[in-house]
């Protein structure tokens, strides 16, 4: 038999010992947080994913000892309104930063995402974290709108896509034409443009220099780190160490050349034993640019790709890596990008808005392994359209986009039906057998379609 | 320093507990061998082979802890050629195991497999190994083609599929209508009748407690295990504890009660310590069957299903385990249910016939960490009908299926071409970008159908 006493000091060693968040009593410390932020990666690009030639073994072992999410949304399938959804925790359409007529910012934009947002670097700013953002921002490149206007301390990166080049000119007359110029796509820090056009080919590599120094720099505070990477957005560059990497060509390069860089992060965490200390989270702005055909990715099993809201253009990788606080586990629950805002500021102690409505959720129950999701619905637009929704399993469509190019959608009156659950690829419309479920969809629907209020938009501003 | 005694300790030390196959110089001793062959299983249908919803933790496990294969092929996407192939480690169309105008043998079949083939039981019985086939056979069912007559010292499952109930009734006068009569199908053992038609709600736990009695009564003595799990073919059955078990739903259900079975399976090897000396592997017929909509299975991101040789049809999910001597890795070279016989024959020390063309390679080298796979190319045959040729990365198809019904095919003539690096899902046709690859591919597609004699069907016998 074990003494009172022995068994006192069993308890002691164990309190001290336990990983944190085991001991569900103790406040875990507030964790430093990256965010790592693909662009058109598709649901089935990893191997951890399914993916049969691209080799990604930094994101298989993130995965392996943290939580692979299977029905994690992003909150629109495209970048800015995604990335828009990402830093504020609110669907596009609250602030503007979505339009049908126009999916994202462009190099003659003059809108942006409004100073009256809060993003969620400016809740970790006020919280007390260093924060930075490196690489594609998408949110707004006039000096107003870039990242050090939004809670950011530092930014390398790029103000909008890599495939942007021209900014139009006005016509001179009016009634005549307006012309393009050429200007390529610009790498700054902070508001200055260092590099234009940027060399693509090292940018991966760059983007993980700057991350690494950031995380060095501020390895005695806590720090958020906005890792958004330029690729796999076509056009595809990779360093001359990735030529011919993969199998899966260059596409396949590219991809592995951003899996070596989470591989970098997470080695310079474990290097400086942060890595019990920090949060990291891996997921896409959106799904794969289907119509470069071998240059975009591959949802796997999901139908559709960008600009679409079937699954495949909504529903990406996402892995939540913090070991000894996160079990390694499969998801198969329901989160979104959306989600990140909330559930990072109850982890770090920061403050969420109050004073307007936030679409996001707090995940800290799934992530600390103490209750279930509490997301059960999932709005899906395009532009300003809402259209589809998911409740449960079931997702039910408003519209249907029947290719990339078409702006305006299919209209289904009555609406289409799939059950995830069952037939994940949505293959099988089963409205006719739920009219019940259909009508309770609708009432959701409806009823959030009364909390939105309209407001112009921000990418249509020129 | 060391001394040179010490140095000599340590080498022996390593060379006694280092796991077996690291050493190269010695050889390894003979392994038990299990194969656990599912029914139908889609390429996308394992968790670890990235679905969504379908939750199968053991296999989960068991492709952690061993090789998970992502281009490894079955002989044919229907049963009973696929299944010949397996045995044999010969294309089916070299023992008239397959025809175009049936796919299958039905209860009224009287062909199957000559007793002129050697079976991979056969090959092993006569090293010395117990040899039983628990689940379905479905290489003929007269008592001459049963498992007991083709190397199985004990069978114990169903003859042919489980959707199968019926048997055509000769016409009383010719020129007459023949009619069916219902059957069901039988569970056997031996070449007795235990029960028809069987209940199937108990199918895959009595296979694994047949399975576990057989592992168990042959632990002192080596074995080889055939399991050919019944499920997921439709008609769908599992037992009551996993009713509602999955979210996937029925089909779902079906596929988490075969995991369990394998997790059964290999906690008895675990138990028994024969981890360490037994080879399993884990993989299924064929694609899934798409018709039957939700009850069918998913090919993830490839295309097609059973019946075609399309992808999806074709390659499977592929788990080699065997602790201690397979390396825990992601396999991304071809492999096929034809070399399992060469590969176990050389593990087991047994003979791969001489007097005949084998189609199987031998895959030890890939296995023992020791060499890259032999196979660089794959023959799809869809009946005795020559489709489809892989070589290296190129796929060359003389002939595609529009749809599971289809039996001609579509003829293509200049063949169609894809890149299945680059293109796992067979969207972009690059015949035209490379002329080389086609003149290639001919060639040794008529080099191999010069090497295959016609022999009459089997399968159309009655």
């Amino acid at each position: 038999m074990i003494s009172t006493a022995k068994w006192t000091v069993a308890a002691w060693v164990l309190a001290v010992c336990l990983p944190i968040g085991v001991a569900r009593a103790a406040k875990p410390p507030r964790p430093n947080v990256v965010i790592i932020f693909a662009d058109d990666l598709g649901y089935g690009d990893l191997s951890c994913y399914g993916h049969p030639t691209i080799n990604t073994p930094h994101l298989d072992r993130m995965a392996h000892e943290g939580q692979r999410w299977t029905e994690f949304y992003v909150a629109a399938s495209m970048c800015t309104p995604s990335r828009a959804g990402l830093m504020t925790g609110r669907l596009p359409v609250r602030n503007g930063m979505c339009s049908l007529r126009q999916h994202v910012l462009y190099p003659d934009s003059a809108g942006g995402l409004p100073q009256s947002e809060i993003t969620l670097a400016e809740t970790l700013k006020d919280a007390g974290y260093a924060t930075a953002c490196i690489g594609k921002w998408h949110l707004g490149h006039r000096s107003e709108f870039l990242p050090m206007k939004q809670g950011f301390d530092e930014f390398y990166g790029l103000p909008y896509s890599n495939d942007m080049k021209n900014r139009r000119v006005p016509p001179k007359k009016p009634g005549g034409k307006a012309s393009h110029e050429y200007i390529g796509v610009p790498l700054m820090r902070g508001e200055k443009t260092l590099e234009q056009p940027v060399d693509q080919t090292t940018l991966t590599q760059r983007y993980t220099k700057e991350a690494i120094r950031f995380i060095e720099k501020n390895r005695k505070r806590p720090f958020f780190l906005y890792l958004a990477q330029t690729m796999p957005h076509v056009p595809l560059f990779r360093s001359k160490e990735f030529v011919d990497h993969s199998r899966r060509g260059l596409y396949g390069d590219v991809v592995e050349e951003v899996d070596e860089s989470v591989g970098q992060v997470l080695d310079t965490l474990r290097r400086l034993k942060l890595d019990k200390h920090t949060l990291v989270v891996f997921t896409s702005d959106n799904g794969p640019w289907l119509v470069y055909r071998q240059r975009g990715g591959s949802a796997g099993l999901l139908r559709g790709g960008k600009g679409s809201t079937w699954e495949g253009g909504m529903r990406e990788p996402a892995i939540f890596w913090w070991p000894g606080t996160i079990k390694p586990e499969v998801v198969r629950q329901m989160g979104s990008t959306l989600d990140l805002l909330p559930t990072i500021a109850k982890l770090c102690g920061a403050e969420v808005p109050l004073d307007r409505v936030i679409d996001g959720l707090d995940l800290t129950p799934v992530l600390t392994g103490t209750g279930p999701s509490p997301r059960d619905t999932m709005f899906y637009y395009r532009g300003n359209q809402l259209c589809a929704v998911r409740h449960g399993p079931y997702k039910m469509y408003y519209f249907t986009q029947p290719n990339y190019r078409n702006r305006k959608g299919i209209k289904h009156d009555p609406p289409l039906l799939y059950n995830l659950d069952h037939d994940p690829s949505e293959q099988h419309d089963v409205a006719k057998q739920h009219p019940e479920v259909i009508e309770q969809i609708r009432e959701i629907a409806e009823a959030h379609q009364k909390g939105v209020t309209p407001v112009p938009s921000q990418l249509e501003i020129r």
